[in-house]
């Protein structure tokens, strides 16, 4: 199996499109831009899902669901939102054998379609705050697609909420970008910096977006998640007012935020290795497998071993497996569940059967236990939780040791390569987070991006106090420290 | 609130708006025959959807996602599936600003993207079964809509199955119609009838379909699911070959089955009366509503008490609300509730605080029962149970009382009355489900729906024994026996 997967150091781009096709989690489409999601990334999505249900409805949000056609002339009242999507959008022109009389772009979000119905649903602060979310697909015609991380199509979830004041709007656009820092963290293993993006980088029609961004293994940035405050931008465009408790009429404030498919991705370019798929424990739709090695006087003994092995694994709720097929050796099973991505590995042989004993393997470290079968549930969930917190702590230690500060423009340069570089081999071994100190011009970010591709990623909202010094692209006074990187 | 509601009497159709507006399950939208599922409705829809995925997994079957766009050559390659859904398909011309080499059209239905990437996944008999299962929203542009019945877009699930042989199909279409039965019984409270399709009738493209048919108030029928067994047609259309255990290449069977948010309407439908909406207690997204009833100097002591109740129904597991608003009087509360189909209704005031009591009202019934505290939790469960049943036993009642055998198309113009009649007001008071025995031809079929609009809604699956005598639409020896009915 190992061997179906191109190192990381001969192609990056390649071994993460081979961990995908081989552990089965998506596949091409005879659609352009469009990717088919397998069962095997499927079962992630649904545990990611559930997760992400779960803390929305603890924070008072519900689901809804809204049309996936817009017609176009919505889109056109937020000036830059149309701005921003316009050029990627899906048009559909006829429907019944005939041509409309005005065409739908499908959703690449909802805020239009969305913000056209809250006109109809709020009239007083009685009717505030509305915190709906939606689970859906929405369509981006983009030219130049990666399986999970840029599909035209993908599925994502987009809260869309409505609040009396400035205030409220804000704190809600903050509670759910920290909902999202948490699950990276603690469901994904995706160690994350939570920020604020430029002016350039913000959505189109938000007044300031924040975003969680991650490092990936050729340390590029890769934006994870955003919440938006809107301000009153949408509730112009769509003239929604509302009675206010002082009986006056005010235009409603707002937030949206999402999170996508590209989470998979996300997680699978973080943690998995030249074998393959590496998946936190949460997310793996098996946590543990049983490979039995037998011969065929002791099968029957060994395979009645792992069935009890199995039960007890299960009875303390941990997802487990027995690989039982003999048409296939142990080692092609080691092999190849180490492609997928089971988090552990259980190994039970014939003298393992006669000390009443078994050996566990972790999928993170390698590392190999022999421990007795009466303890051996117990351990299992324990290795399980190890491997959730190693996988984190490993993301983190490797995204602190490459980001860096960098004071000037010449090291930026430096840092990141040029832009013009043949950077195809040396890509993976250049750049990270460059920390620097920045003046706030877009006309600094627009130059480090033509001289070396990097980007303003944010401006860590826990590292804004104390800004003394020059902008690290222009030299001027500066207002913000912010992360620059490559990005996917 | 009971105000706002239609009478059933006066306007059978205008009713069942009135319930899904008034009740906020759904609303119209900006985009011509798409509606909002509000969240109530849509919290609705993830109850039935936990339901259908828990037996889903139970079954075997796994979810994957393919793209929402189909090439439309992809339709046409099998012909009776592109025959019957050209007319209603929505077509996407440009995407990024540009004209599209191919149009696309967005899924009415996935059988033939899935089946041209079946072609890349199945090569040997190792590969079969593939069960997999979608959630998804697709799209047949309709002419005439109705919330949650019939509109352009709407949410579904849709199984894919390929298999090894026509036998294995045939158990894998019956054992879905079988899960489908059984959730809309016991989850939904909807009885069905579970039949086979005429030809006339059948999904375009299947070789058989299977039917679960329900009977609304208006006795007309509504096909709540459906399970289709696909023969060889799809892997003929799309050329998906397997080389079979003897090491001869066959073509695959096949077998596809759905259900939508059209449940949703038939629920509403089935159960509700002219007070608003009845939900079966599994579905509704409150069990209980506490209404306390209080006066000024009594207020603080009922509302403790309230709150005590209010936790012991959660700790024995029920969806209990306290109305503690007082805004509102307790009539308006009581009215409300019921029109929002809350099942049971628990009023507390100072004599029931003093006697340690409260009244418990069941929204099917309208009965009332004064019970302990001590028991009300307990009392409240067996409630809700005697509720579920209760609903699933009056709509089989019904059923069975609107089911009436008719020797001959005579009967069947008295029975359903006449096409060109205007029916506006005896609708309602006519028709039902006639039962008949039937030749088999497709011309009777025609006759019947041009005389009176009805059709034949399915063969059922346990009343083909015995077949002995006249088709009683034009008298020739029969082969079957059918229920035919007006339907939505």
């Amino acid at each position: 199996m190992a061997d179906k997967i191109t190192p990381r150091s001969v192609d990056y781009s390649q071994w993460y499109i081979d961990i995908i096709l081989n552990a089965k989690l998506a596949d091409y489409s005879p659609v352009k831009g469009c990717m088919v999601i397998r069962p095997r990334g499927y079962a992630i999505w649904e545990r990611i899902q559930a997760e992400l249900d779960k803390r929305f409805k603890e924070t008072g949000h519900e689901n809804a669901y809204f049309p996936m056609l817009i017609p176009m002339s919505f889109l056109k009242k937020e000036a830059e939102h149309v701005e921003g999507f316009a050029p990627e959008l899906a048009v559909v022109t006829h429907g019944g054998g005939e041509e409309l009389d005005e065409p739908y772009c499908i959703r690449p979000t909802s805020e239009t379609i969305i913000w056209a119905k809250y006109k109809d649903w709020i009239q007083s602060w009685r009717d505030l705050p509305l915190l709906y979310n939606q689970w859906a697909n929405v369509m981006r015609w983009e030219k130049r697609t990666r399986l999970f991380l840029r599909t035209a199509e993908f599925l994502w979830q987009e809260g869309h909420t409505a609040h009396e004041t400035r205030e409220e709007a804000e704190a809600e656009t903050m509670r759910m970008l920290e909902v999202y820092r948490s699950v990276a963290e603690q469901h994904l293993c995706l160690p994350v910096v939570a920020g604020v993006k430029s002016e350039t980088e913000k959505f189109a029609g938000a007044v300031r977006t924040y975003t969680i961004e991650a490092m990936m293994q050729d340390k590029k940035a890769l934006q994870a998640g955003t919440s938006h405050f809107l301000g009153q931008n949408f509730a112009k465009a769509f003239d929604v007012q509302y009675q206010n408790r002082e009986g006056k009429l005010d235009h409603v404030w707002a937030t949206s935020w999402g999170v996508s498919t590209r989470l998979i991705g996300a997680v699978i370019m973080t943690h998995s290795d030249d074998k393959g798929l590496v998946l936190p424990p949460s997310l793996a739709p098996e946590q543990l497998v049983i490979v039995p090695i037998v011969k065929k006087d002791t099968q029957a003994a060994v395979l009645a071993y792992a069935d009890k092995l199995l039960a007890e694994l299960k009875g303390v709720g941990v997802r487990a497996k027995l690989d039982a097929d003999d048409s296939a050796s142990p080692g092609w099973k080691f092999a190849e569940w180490e492609m997928r991505g089971v988090p552990l590995r259980m190994e039970v042989g014939a003298r393992d059967l006669e000390a009443g004993k078994c050996v566990l393997v972790r999928r993170d470290t390698g590392e190999k236990l022999v421990v007795s079968a009466l303890e051996a549930a117990a351990k299992a969930r324990e290795l399980l939780d190890a491997i959730q917190q190693n996988l984190l702590e490993k993301a983190r230690s490797f995204r602190e040791a490459h980001t860096v500060p960098v004071a000037d423009f010449e090291g930026m340069k430096a840092f990141f390569g040029l832009a013009g570089e043949d950077l195809a081999g040396a890509e993976a071994a250049k750049g990270g987070f460059a920390e620097g100190l920045w003046c706030g011009s877009a006309t600094c970010e627009a130059s480090l991006k033509q001289a070396t591709k990097a980007t303003l990623r944010c401006m860590p909202l826990d590292r804004q106090d104390d800004i003394h010094g020059n902008c690290c692209l222009c030299g001027a006074p500066a207002k913000h420290r912010a992360i620059f990187a490559r990005n996917y």
